[in-house]
């Protein structure tokens, strides 16, 4: 049985020490002192060991059962539903106006983080409505706001996002769903949308879904999109619950993880629901919350890889199979622990790091988040929409890639149920397909986000990591460390740049076979300069004489990322240069 | 439902324009004209489509079922076995002294593909009473094999290896199965082995278990442990079936993947079992068959890959989303197929290269076992020693990470069931893993086979690679594409050799630390060189006026590999010369 512990004291770390939020000047992070921190990351950590993770194995054994229109969810995440909905932690950064804490995004990620590796599909039901009421909260009307927020936040009923139909995902100008007008204001919603994540459950007393459909005569394709709020029971003026409306779960999907969450087929027979915003801006408001809900995707594809690091570390350490290289570690036991073997050692250290590495660049992503919108920060706005991509496709990849690591670290057994490591990866797959897949988000890197208002996020990043060298340049050792293998990444990065933008506007092609790469270069990148303003934090911790031990185990895990994972910057490099040749040369039939 | 194609046309080209098997000069070879070997892979192919490939999915969804200690396989798994068994395909190399149609492991190699891409938990049954028919063959005595290899060979009785413990599975020193000698010759076999796939099911008669045990003063460790011979049920002197044996299936493992293979928890009690080969000698007796039985996992690892290719490709041939970037492709539909879509066609192109590769390095494989075997080829022998953990280590990676980009070609879908995919990725996984997993064949790679000889196998193997350089160089155009990365790749691989080499006497850790990096590079060398072969092999078909088209896409497919897996070498190379620091620096507590 897999076991989590939430790791408060990296994040704790991250917090304090790399991104200072003490000293951030953004408003409420003045109240993130450490003590509060600790002690909140530690309740949701108690929460997330002793409640969900126990029930992570069962809610993968039992899935979701759906008869008679009704889904009922695995035994036990009810009840703990409820602890999750009574102690506040659905509602941690929603409006005070709505009953929400109205604390920063940043420490709503880190709480997140320690859910989602505990147990991943029973917090999606929590973490699809929070998306839910940020797109009702950016773009619905006041009424609608006071009248499905309250109950939203508190959990007490749920939210779906309905896009995907059967004919029509990432191209959703193909949509079909109809939004007829009714002479009191409302419309009457017919269409099929599959994938809801959490579209019927019994967690929840009622389920507010967000559908995408298009009006009568709107405008073809994407500019033709509608989004309307479509409550699975109507609720009165009174805001108490009314009539059942006419829609109804037709089908769950039968998938490879997340089996605890249902997935569910979706049909809408002219079911009541209300215009969100204004008329075909249906696209403009979804995007509007993508940006933290594809950092939510990152983080859970992390998240996963945190867990079974920690699963594959403790077996490391009890598992005894042959001896150490360099002699035996513990020649009175039979064999010494795997740990003492360089290659089981390798598998872990890259689980370790990517994953330190992740939480990092992820908690950046909610700083930058938290600035651009309580301080109106339009650079940080700008720097997050680039990132986007980034964080959701680089790290998710890498989050499953670390799930399967883990997975080897025991052998044999990490194929097994028993142990569960096969669980996370299974789960973790999906993080690489939602929310967009990953190509699609290093297409819209490299459509969209490169040459965004004449590329000066761009520049900005760059110069960022310019100015973050500078400043930290002078001891020997760490320049050769970090801070030439990133500077070296960054000018791969910057090479990899001006090719797609000088290839861009006469041959899309040969940007667009390179988006990958490109996107996991950026990644690299990233990361590479997390570990630096990581390290450094660790310089300067031990310098006023903080814990050594942790902050040594800080630098040799960075000190491996630089070394080990960052010159992969070179190989993506080499692949974008190759260009669009390769990969478009075969014919179609010849495939 | 997935479907499956053989591709027998690849496969000629590799066998005859590639491998040249007609020329080979090895015994056997005469017998495999193109005509020939098509109509017996065509053959393989029907069955496998027609047959196999329909109950692959049966097979997931149903599993195996221990009742009363017997294993039900899953419906269909019987007659389609019975079909395998009539057919002869499980004889085709085994001896034809015992019953076998004696053609060469090459032509058994490319009908195992073809049956594991169809239905690789149904095959194992087949594949392990092969492997266990090979042990026999090489160490049992005349009158076990009278006795046993008959009814092995038409796979009556199935055959299974014994070796893994609760408490070992790599450090097989530490095996606590005990075998008394009693009066009559025989032993009797006490102890658990666990992970015994195929250990108990229906499908056979009888079945023979190879059990490694221990003699009473045996002594300790890997020296110390013996083969054993013990049938589930007993076998009479005239070869009727007698008594029960004292053994018994008393678990089944719960695993990620082929459910449709029954992973076995075996207790014997005492059971009856005849030493095979000498005493102290099992792990001998083990490792002789070990090149083709690791031969055997490199191909299972590919072998999903191209099934897994062909659904993603199907998809993406179908779905119609988006539009090309360089102007609509079909502009009569509402949308384009995705495959014009260059990062579609990025992962298509990866499935493609990597499979084919793969197949032509296990071919060459293959013919290699063979001409150490046929003609007696020392070298031959000592070089698929040195390539087998690569071929087995690298290929399962590469064959799981083909699945896992084909899952991710169709998106959501490809997360579903339905689709099928999800299934190649989970079953694939444990390619990785048995026969060794993949991180010690990277030990064996570096810590056995690179040193062995005195380095002798490793530069017959540079030597191999200067010379096909020097024979194939002349055309402008192929030297930059194919010769010219090829050659910097080989230097990349004795950089790093020279490394481990200089490293390995003084510091192992410097050459364990590198040893999964080398595996990788070494593969990548392997895979470009065949990539190379078979690029010239395309251009003088062509000159010879053959089919332009198949020979233009091998061309493509090659020039893809070349120029955008090949440069990978350099980033296996930067982290095996970063050497043991990085790797070992964290204390064991840190972690």
């Amino acid at each position: 049985m897999p076991r989590y512990t939430a790791p408060v004291r990296d994040m704790q770390f991250v917090l304090h020490d790399v991104l200072k939020v003490g000293e951030a000047g953004i408003p409420g992070y003045d109240d993130l002192d450490p003590a509060t921190t600790r002690a909140i990351l530690s309740e949701a950590g108690k929460l997330a060991q002793d409640v969900l993770a126990p029930l992570n194995r069962v809610g993968d054994a039992q899935g979701c059962v759906l008869r008679d229109g009704t889904v009922r969810t695995p035994d036990g995440f009810g009840a703990a539903f409820e602890q999750l909905r009574d102690g506040g932690w659905t509602a941690l950064d929603c409006d005070p106006a709505y009953g929400g804490q109205g604390l920063p995004c940043l420490l709503a990620t880190a709480v997140a983080e320690i859910l989602s590796a505990a147990n991943m599909a029973l917090n999606m039901y929590q973490g699809l409505t929070h998306g839910a009421c940020n797109a009702i909260q950016a773009h619905g009307s006041a009424a609608q706001k006071a009248m499905y927020l309250p109950p939203m936040i508190r959990c007490e009923w749920g939210g779906t996002m309905n896009l995907t139909e059967p004919h029509c995902g990432t191209d959703l100008g193909l949509i079909r769903t109809r939004a007829e007008p009714r002479d009191d204001g409302s419309y009457a919603i017919t269409g099929t949308k599959i994938w809801i994540s959490a579209g019927e459950h019994d967690l929840c007393d009622n389920i507010i879904h967000l559908v995408l459909a298009r009006l009568p005569q709107a405008p073809e394709g994407v500019k033709g999109i509608s989004l309307f709020l479509v409550p699975k029971i109507l609720v009165n003026d009174d805001g108490t619950l009314g009539a059942r409306n006419a829609l109804a779960c037709t089908g769950l999907e039968s998938k490879m993880g997340i089996h605890g969450n249902a997935t569910c087929v979706m049909a809408y027979e002219g079911a009541t629901g209300w215009l969100v915003g204004a008329p075909h801006q249906g696209m403009r408001a979804m995007f509007t919350m993508m940006n933290e809900a594809r950092l939510g995707v990152g983080l859970q594809g992390y998240a996963q890889g945190e867990v079974a690091y920690q699963n594959a570390r403790d077996f490391a350490r009890d598992r005894l199979q042959g001896r150490a290289a360099t002699g035996s570690a513990t020649p009175d036991r039979p064999a010494d622990p795997i740990i003492v073997h360089p290659d089981v050692r390798r598998g872990l250290m890259d689980q370790k790091a990517l994953t330190e590495g992740a939480r990092a660049f992820v908690f950046w992503g909610a700083s930058l988040i938290d600035r651009a919108r309580r301080c109106d920060d339009a650079q940080a706005e700008a720097l997050i929409s680039l990132l986007t991509p980034v964080i959701k496709g680089f790290l998710t990849d890498k989050g499953f890639e670390t799930c399967v690591l883990a997975q080897q670290t025991p052998g044999g057994a990490g194929f097994t149920r028993d142990l569960g490591l096969e669980q996370f990866v299974r789960d973790a797959r999906i993080t690489m397909v939602y929310e967009g897949t990953n190509g699609i988000q290093s297409v819209d890197l490299v459509g969209r986000k490169l040459a965004a208002d004449g590329g000066k996020p761009l520049m900005a990043f760059f110069d960022l990591v310019k100015d973050f060298i500078a400043q930290a340049s002078g001891d020997a050792a760490f320049d050769a460390q970090f801070l030439s293998p990133l500077k070296a990444a960054s000018g791969d990065l910057q090479t990899a740049a001006m090719f797609f933008l000088n290839k861009g506007m006469t041959s899309p092609n040969d940007a667009l076979a390179g988006s990958y790469d490109f996107m996991h270069l950026f990644g690299h990148v990233c990361v590479g300069l997390m570990w630096s303003r990581m390290a450094l934090a660790a310089h300067q911790g031990m310098e006023a004489g903080e814990n050594a031990d942790f902050l040594t185990a800080k630098l040799d895990t960075g000190r491996y990322y630089m070394a080990r994972h960052l010159p992969a910057t070179k190989l993506h490099l080499a692949r974008i240069e190759s260009g669009a040749a390769p990969v478009m040369a075969l014919d179609e039939a010849a495939f």
